[in-house]
């Protein structure tokens, strides 16, 4: 709970490649790769050299041993390699060091913060003194460092982008086309996963998360792979996983993965205060069972266990399953906005839509209909829609499990009913009683800065213009923030996702740096 | 970390006569049972009913439901079994409760804390909405109470005995006699464990340590149950476990269990307060391998993750793989002292052993002999002893051992040379240099109040009296305490034990109750 010594997990490439040729690696063979681990220096005080048979010796505990590595920095060899031996590792617990003024060495974080590691190393030198050449030595003096080492950190939509990913399928072109438009506007660059590498998986959100890790004499993104592994699977280790970029995943061993496990399910707010708490790196959102349902889908818990262990970005989870794919994109988000918070939690709200189709029936567009333009087979009127009773009654059952979550992010994240905008969207239910949207679900978006690239809709036209992006557009200009609509419907509205579903977005890293918060 | 409910693990017999017959139980069948158990009570506001289809469900989630189970009290029901139904447990997640003014409920721990659960433990209840007959009720509203399970606590020397638990053997009745007198001396009760129980496994300490766990409602004594299982392993469970005494172990699926995992190497310390931390029911102590060797005996992790998860008794680790049999309580003990601490730290010290054997030699009493009277082949004289330097280089590299134990204790616990007093007691190397007593090893006693039973050292006699009881008396005498000598050489010191090996003791609890320590 003080000040001390951070380590970072030395998980970009550099790491990756030694480890699969050879795991047994015993020297650091790139200088980049000394950027990564933190430096620590042992100065010694006292005679010229020590008496006959005293040594000095660092060792660190059988526990610890699988998490760090220390390697020690000479001057001798002209050969690189030769110059970083290792000191440390899980075979090496206990090494002599050399008794000199001042000695170099480099320690590597392995391991994440997660349940069974609370992110905290030791490593301790002690000074060994001889009985008699029968006898072990024994310590007479112990000092021992501690290392906190660094938690993964997402980032949520309120920071600035740094690089959008999408797919190209061979039927995703106005969307590609859209998302494509939006990033060069911007000049955030753009990275299309095609075809040869994602075999027809389109679901950039749901594969992996991006984060990044950071310590005061490094920092880089690292990418969260999904377990949900769709044809996607190799896109982040293979594509991503680079020089300076790292790569971590947890894969349950005896768990079947479900669709709870997709990162549509796993977002993270701004930065909020909760009855005095601060999380100043907002807090980590994910969907899962209802509590009262024993036979729920849930998010599996080795990724569950690896979030609330960061630490840094305490989750809240929230009830998901209620919808057939079971993604929380699918019902919230969050866009910056002026005021003291910065922001505006986006719901999805059915109460809001049918709101706004009475209105369009009062105001005589009853005969305006959604899907217009998509064919006979999908537009339905207005009328329509408002007479379909079962509709309606599966409408206010998704209200209310909407209005659960609206009750738990208001408590969690210390939210007014001022700080959320509730957007006009329907749902329908499928087998199970799991929800859909019924149109193009328009809080299922992309958030670039002040662009929004939201699903278009398709809804009702009343003098030409669709009703429920006028309504969205003056909601979203209120807050200072422009509306791009993407025609998604036939490629990915159809498939049960929306834009989001559809990108990813690498941003900035927080300003703040984590070690200044108090845990 | 703040003020809240608590629970007791019910792990007395009454929960462990259920268990064995009738896993399945889902009734509580004895009132007493109801004692061991926390009551919650559900108060309800509003209407005299509920609208039609409203519900109220009490739920937990999976992974609280292998920790705790809830009952319900009924006025229905003359047979007492039906009166107390099942309502939660790891089958059944969730459960409709009824709607009225007030419910009592009976909430029963099943698991201390470990590694993988902090203790707390949360009860959720929600008020259900029902949209129409299609559909699944939503939660409208969600209450929840949070439980602390009580941490299993051990006790000091210090606190009062109330029981005294020895082996009976063939060749053991002197130490016996001796130890019978001491418990009646001072009205404790005395629990002899007879051969057909032990088999000639004689060492009480090492099977078993006794503790409690306390709640605002009930407390009782709860035996911790060693994974050393010799001889004596059925003890615990059969003749401890009883109606309000309580049972738990821990034991390592996939590592070898050793010497260090006897709880000889399991004690705790006084209340301490170290750089204004206080620990006001002192700290836990254990014998660890020495940190720089790889290969050394350490305590199963198993049990120690036990320990430190109790959290209330923060433990200190020790180095005690330097003694053959390798327990902390070979070569230090707590006794009750006058002043502020209110203890003192007796540990063994080669060095004033020496520094004793050579003021007789000065004196004139070089021909004087340990183990006098013990046959020929045992007597030594002082001169003899002095002159063996293996003996003395031996003894120097137990010094060194058993000093940097010194300096852990002094950081650990906060204490001052003055708080520390050095016993003279010699020991000799074994098979891989491994340190055994030379003496009956005086360190090793049994603490009743002020009464303190010693190993009769068979030191070196000057004016017919032992030299090495009359410096022991003398320093235990200045405290306040008064030594009994107990001749265990040949039942227990030839078999590397001593009296406190030999023994154990029930005392009562701390008065100062656990929830209200900062954690």
């Amino acid at each position: 709970n003080r000040h001390g010594a951070i380590l970072l997990v030395n998980c970009d490439s550099e790491q990756f490649y030694h480890k699969t040729p050879d795991s047994d690696r015993k020297h650091i063979t790139a200088v980049s790769d000394l950027n990564d681990m933190s430096p620590m220096v042992l100065r010694t005080k006292g005679p010229a050299q020590l008496p006959p048979g005293y040594k000095l010796t660092l060792h660190i505990s059988r526990g610890d041993a699988e998490k760090v590595r220390v390697f020690r920095s000479t001057v001798f060899f002209p050969d690189f390699v030769k110059r970083y031996p290792l000191v440390l590792d899980d075979q090496v617990l206990s090494q002599e060091v050399p008794y000199q003024e001042e000695t170099k060495l480099y320690v590597e974080g392995l391991r994440f913060p997660d349940k069974d590691f609370d992110g905290l190393l030791k490593i301790h030198l002690s000074l060994l003194e001889p009985i008699s050449e029968d006898f072990p030595e024994t310590p007479i003096y112990t000092d021992t460092v501690v290392f906190r080492v660094a938690p993964w950190i997402m980032t949520p939509n309120t920071l600035e982008p740094v690089e959008v990913f999408v797919c190209s399928t061979k039927d995703n072109y106005p969307f590609l086309k859209g998302i494509t438009g939006l990033a060069k506007k911007n000049n955030y660059k753009l990275k299309v996963c095609y075809e040869y590498k994602n075999r027809g998986d389109r679901w950039m959100q749901d594969e992996l998360e991006f984060g990044y890790i950071d310590s005061p004499h490094q920092h880089f993104p690292v990418v969260l792979d999904s377990p949900r592994d769709g044809d996607l699977k190799d896109f982040p280790y293979d594509e991503l996983l680079g020089k300076d970029f790292g790569y971590v995943t947890r894969v349950p061993e005896d768990e079947e993965v479900n669709s709870l496990d997709s990162f549509g399910n796993l977002e993270v707010s701004p930065p909020v205060t909760v009855n005095g708490k601060h999380y100043p790196l907002g807090r980590i959102i994910i969907g899962v069972a209802f509590p009262t349902s024993a036979h729920g889908r849930n998010m599996t818990k080795v990724v569950q266990d690896f979030l609330w262990a960061q630490k840094v970005q305490e989750p809240v989870a929230l009830f998901s399953d209620w919808l057939y794919v079971g993604h929380v994109d699918e019902f919230m988000t969050f866009v910056p906005a002026p005021g003291p918070k910065g922001f505006r939690l986006l719901l999805a709200s059915p109460d809001a839509g049918y709101k706004l189709f009475k209105g369009l029936q009062n105001d005589g567009h009853g005969k305006a209909k959604i899907f217009d333009g998509l064919g006979p087979d999908e537009e339905i009127s207005v009328d329509e829609i408002l007479d379909n009773e079962r509709l309606k009654s599966e409408n206010d059952y998704v209200q209310n499990c909407i209005d659960w979550n609206r009750d738990v992010l208001k408590r969690e994240l210390g939210l007014d009913d001022d700080d959320i905008i509730d957007l006009p969207i329907l749902f329908k239910l499928m087998e199970d009683n799991r929800a859909v949207a019924y149109y193009p679900d328009m809080v299922n978006m992309i958030v670039l800065g002040k662009e929004l690239g939201i699903p278009k809709p398709f809804g009702p036209k009343v003098d030409g213009r669709c009703a429920l992006e006028a309504e969205m557009t003056s909601l979203m200009e209120a807050l200072g923030l422009n509306c791009t609509y993407i025609d998604n419907f036939a490629s990915y509205h159809k498939l049960l996702g929306e834009v989001h579903c559809g990108s990813n977005v690498r941003r900035k890293p927080f300003e703040l740096r984590w070690w200044n918060l108090e845990m």
